[in-house]
């Protein structure tokens, strides 16, 4: 199909960050053609009236556990450790694939109402996610949680292989997959070695959790003699494309690391604030030129899947640490949530920002609103007074996942039914091996 | 009228902190009459379903700037006094009565969409925002700015009192006065002495700017030997009712003064952050025993009239301040917002929680939406989860100023357009006035 939108506001996060007003976006199949004005004879079969509009590229979210989504307030103003251990981790002892498979619908509709385009996930049982993606339409680059200390490193290790066998390329190529090795504390060197080799042969990338607590810092240097990136790096872990989860405990021998090994990091400023683990020193990981994503981890710590959200949050707590509030200006909050993202999955060619040739990913918000009005400054409305529910369409490769903030994918009024009872039966299942 | 909203989630902020799920509420005329079942023979004239509703206590915005919210993503990614000189109070000064107003309209309208329905304002040309106030349906304690170094000082508090006169407890009680002396940095102490003198005479409160800035704190040190809130006491400030907003330096002497003249303090998370001024210590202040209150400040430094993100923002922030993330939990940022907010009005008896006897002033939260889902606990789902834009319904004195998520007081669609016209308008103003 080729569509026309007609006359929006364009927030292209292009290297010039041109924001061009009433100027027309075209789109043919998959595929951006016109960012300005459309290509000689372009005759669209749809046209999408822009006014009011204001138009920028999908969202991309780095970080997440996207089926922890029914476990979204479950578990709040606690400590790091009882969270994990007495509420999140006895659930988790008992999720089956349809546990997985509910939680990951529940977060693509969050997801795709709030405009994300694209995720990156780790978590347990991936090939519900992925055929919940490949439904849904989204770009979900898919990771299955990998370590070893329980014994079980060898069968995950498997299962994630398999799954790249099934799946990396698939559902049209939206559906991608790397290797989720949790984190250097729940993986032995020998393992994260094996996990290296993987995903050499396989050529794919590793997402993992790094320096996300000052004691995973300081028991890894009493452990080791060594900070956790200093010792992924020894390890090689660096070798292939890594994406660095959190990222909040790094020193500058460990941000050199990280530039030479080309390693992005997920910064996921909501959930490290509510767990009081940190804020990840942004300012200084982007002078020392780190690529820097946005994350929102997931809903279980956050507890939404709301990249405005981390957006504004993003910007905000660096002009408190950098005590500058012209750090972190708006155009590099939205940098991070989009271009810098797809930099983190090395997909910039594709996706990230409105050039032509690039996928039709795109995100229209409605700014007819009072709270986003006047508009003053494009940018900064949508970093600074946006919602994640002032987004009323998105496409995916061209394909439109919501119109009139209405999905088109997912039933959600079955959705919310059916994620209230999956939930009711994992506490009654998880409550039962209890007694 | 008689209106009965049946069985939705009760969030009652009464001193139990009550949740009552499945519960009624009822309600006559703008009182409320009935929670969790109606009174003997009451026979409701409408009937709202209640299910897959939260329904809480309206919010209460204690500090803001109302008509700034034409300044809004004017003046982003700056430094506090480029800020305020080279961008803010260029357009103050040209501003007319219908900048004012419109506005105050427009702010209006974004806090009704978000669940705001009372608010304690500081500005200019306050009549103005007393009619639009009026005519909205929501609460208002107004209070015109007051400084004497600029050799304003006199007429200010003139008009300040004539505002009094005019409007105080007009619009069936929804509108008050307050006097609003803009800070101790631009009130000089004999000023400041009328002002009291003043709000003795007319028996209404102070709403003040407070230790915002350590540069604040450091300047009156070293002028006058003595903090802000010490100079502000010894002056005699906090005889009568005091609002402070900001308190961001106050130290632990300072909050025993605090303390002792009963100030609360409105804690602008946001605003705090953008402008890089700091993270007031909230948890101290209550330690303290000090009402603390939710602000949002202007638009032109927040980008918002959005309590329902600084819900949000002042429970995350603490968490990382104390490194604990069982400080300010979410049945304590949705007091703040609440109750404590009526507290620091002195309005406690009549709103800020749903108890028989209050007023109905009242908000409805749609929770049948994907990131509001599952609902383990609809406290922390309204503070870690909730959009301003989830709020579906709102009513003031039992009035219905929102309903199906739209405005029934204002008309939002010319209000747009208007607000664009005298923004425009401002800007040439201002602009013709510099060349």
């Amino acid at each position: 199909m080729k569509l026309l939108i007609r006359a929006p506001t364009l927030v292209t996060v292009n290297a010039r960050d041109d924001v061009l007003e009433g100027a027309d976006l075209a789109i043919d199949g998959d595929t951006i053609v016109g960012v300005g004005s459309s290509p000689a004879g372009f005759v669209p079969d749809r046209i999408v009236d822009g006014r009011d509009r204001i138009v920028l590229p999908g969202l991309i979210n780095t970080h997440t556990h996207l089926s922890m989504t029914l476990m979204r307030n479950y578990a709040d103003d606690l400590e790091f450790w009882p969270w994990l251990l007495e509420r999140v981790k006895p659930l988790e002892d008992h999720l089956l694939p349809e546990d997985v498979r509910i939680g990951a619908r529940l977060g693509l509709a969050e997801m795709i109402r709030g405009g994300t385009t694209c995720f990156h996930d780790m978590y347990f049982l991936m090939d519900e996610v992925a055929d919940e993606v490949a439904q849904a339409g989204v770009r979900g680059r898919l990771c299955g949680a990998l370590f070893d200390h329980s014994g079980r490193g060898d069968a995950l290790l498997e299962a994630a292989v398999a799954l790249h066998e099934r799946w990396h390329g698939k559902a049209d190529g939206r559906v991608t997959v790397g290797l989720g090795p949790h984190s250097p504390y729940l993986c032995s060197a020998g393992y994260l070695r094996e996990i290296i080799g993987e995903a050499e042969r396989l050529k794919c990338g590793l997402h993992i959790h790094v320096a996300e607590t000052d004691r995973e810092v300081a028991e890894s240097r009493e452990r080791h003699g060594l900070s956790p990136v200093q010792r992924l790096a020894e390890i090689g872990c660096f070798r292939v494309p890594t994406v660095a989860a959190h990222g909040i405990y790094v020193d500058a021998a460990d941000r050199r690391l990280l530039r030479e090994g080309n390693v992005s990091v997920a910064h996921n400023p909501g959930s490290n604030l509510k767990l009081a683990n940190g804020i990840a020193p942004v300012q200084e990981l982007l002078d020392d030129g780190i690529n820097v994503s946005l994350g929102t981890d997931g809903a279980a710590s956050n507890n939404n899947l709301n990249l405005f959200e981390e957006m504004h949050l993003a910007a905000l707590l660096q002009k408190w640490l950098k005590r500058d509030p012209a750090a972190l200006p708006a155009r590099r909050a939205l940098r991070m949530a989009t271009i810098d993202g797809a930099k983190a999955l090395g997909m910039e060619a594709q996706i990230g920002s409105l050039e032509v040739g690039k996928q039709a990913d795109i995100v229209l918000v409605d700014a007819a609103q009072p709270h986003l009005a006047p508009r003053h400054d494009p940018v900064a409305l949508l970093v600074y007074s946006a919602q994640a529910a002032d987004v009323c369409m998105v496409l995916v490769k061209g394909r439109i996942l919501l119109e009139d903030r209405k999905l088109t994918t997912i039933d959600a009024e079955s959705l919310l039914e059916h994620a209230t009872e999956q939930t009711r039966q994992l506490l009654a299942r998880a409550c039962a091996a209890k007694s």
